[in-house]
Order: C-alpha cells, then structure tokens, then sequence
C-alpha cells in the first residue's frame, strides 16, 4: 500500500468516528488511554478535544506532553495512529472553536468555565493498518 | 459509585467487547495504542493476546513492560482502563491456549510458528468509568 492512499484512508476513517482513543504517560510513566469526543481536526495533523482542567489526564500533559490519537473501525479492520503531542489552551479563541450546545453539561460556567481545557493534538507520524498490512508515514 | 461495582461493570464490558486497545511505549517513550482481539481474560487481573514475534509491538515489550488495556463502549459511555505489565511467552501451554481455527491465517507454521507469541497482561489497578463519573481502583 502506497503512503498516500494510506493517509488519505486514514483521514476517512477520522471523519467517520464519533471517538477517538488518545494515549498519554500517566505519573508512573505507564501508557494510558481514554476515548475522547472528535471535536475537531485538520487533516491528519492536528486534533481538538476539549477536557476538565482538573481531570488527571491533563495533569498529565503538563509534565510530558507526548501523546497519541487513536482511530479503529472493528468491522472493517482499519486502524489508524497519530503520533504526537499536546498543547492545552485556554485562550478565548480555541475555547470558542470547540465550543456546542451541550458543552454547558461539562463545564457549567460556560465557555469562560475555569475547568474548560482546549487540548491541541499536532501530529508528526503515524501508522495505518487494514487487516494484515500496515504502513507508517511521517505527518506534516 | 462503589468500588466493587465499578469492578464488576467493567468486568461485563469486557465480556461483551469484540477488541482491546492494548496502550504500550514506543521506542521514542511515546505512548501509543492498537486494537487487538480479546482473546481470554482471568477477571480484571490477566488479559491474554496472541501476536507477531516480529511485530514493533512485540519489540518494545522486550525492554518495557508498561502497559495498558482499555476497553470503551461509545454507545452507553463505559469505558474500562487497566494498567499493568506485559510478559511475552512462547512455550506449548500459552501457545495451545490461545489457538483456534483460523490463527494460521496470522501464523502459517502452525502452533509452533515461531512468528507467533502470546502476550500476557497482568494487572494492577484500574479505572472505571460512565457518563460523568469515574472511580479508580487496585487489581489483585
């Protein structure tokens, strides 16, 4: 499989999934995931999630900020990973770029909620499969 | 939620999930993630995969063992994060274990394939969450 047609199944497959599944380090350096709301994203290289500034992921990203999105389709056996880092943001601009209706049930002060988080995903490579086969590609 | 609860509903998660997102370190430290069938698990505390001997995957578990395996279910918003070590193994027990019909479209030599290796997580404590509310939790 060429990278091209790789990367650009890979995007399909970003744009029909309601989740992605990111991975970051937690305080003991292990590997840990958490599927997370496809906010918002920019091709392959960057993806938008908003998150409570307090949950412990986000602590997480303040010392290490290596980080990996995670794209699977169980029934057709495609698989994409980005590989990256994060950014947390909280400034006006982002924070009203992601903002919906129904962010208010998570962050109840509204866009300006202290516990709004905007965390930017920028990836640099990445890897996609479809059943036995799997190519890496570099992101930029 | 209690603890025993929060327990008990991720071990039925589990059961009814097809796939795993097993989470491990990369060789830059970078977490990363794939889907892998779930093959056996032991309650909460082992999980059991087979896999390519020569997969990058594979390789990175040789020199860390952190890692991770998570179960989601985007349609009730469960999700079930356990997090523990690998062992990697290839001896007769662990390989008639986990073999079925149709590994040899993976592992052409048969059982004793040398491309074929069973992976081992064991557990040592979790996360399990629905909706809003989380709770963590030890695995013995």
């Amino acid at each position: 499989m060429e990278k091209e047609l790789a990367k650009s199944r890979g995007l399909e497959l970003i744009k029909r999934s309601k989740i992605a599944i990111v991975g970051s380090l937690d305080a003991h350096g292990y590997p840990v995931t958490k599927a997370m709301f496809n906010a918002k994203h920019d091709g392959l290289r960057e993806v938008w999630f908003s998150t409570n500034t307090s949950s412990k992921r986000v602590g997480g990203f303040r010392t290490d900020r290596r980080a990996s999105v995670y794209y699977v389709d169980e029934d057709t056996f495609e698989g994409l990973l980005l590989v990256g880092t994060i950014e947390l943001l909280q400034d006006e601009e982002s924070r009203r770029m992601l903002w919906v209706d129904g962010c208010e049930k998570y962050y109840p002060q509204g866009v300006y909620d202290p516990d709004y988080t905007v965390m930017k995903f920028t990836a640099v490579r990445g890897n996609y499969y479809h059943g036995l086969r799997n190519i890496d590609f570099e992101v930029r």
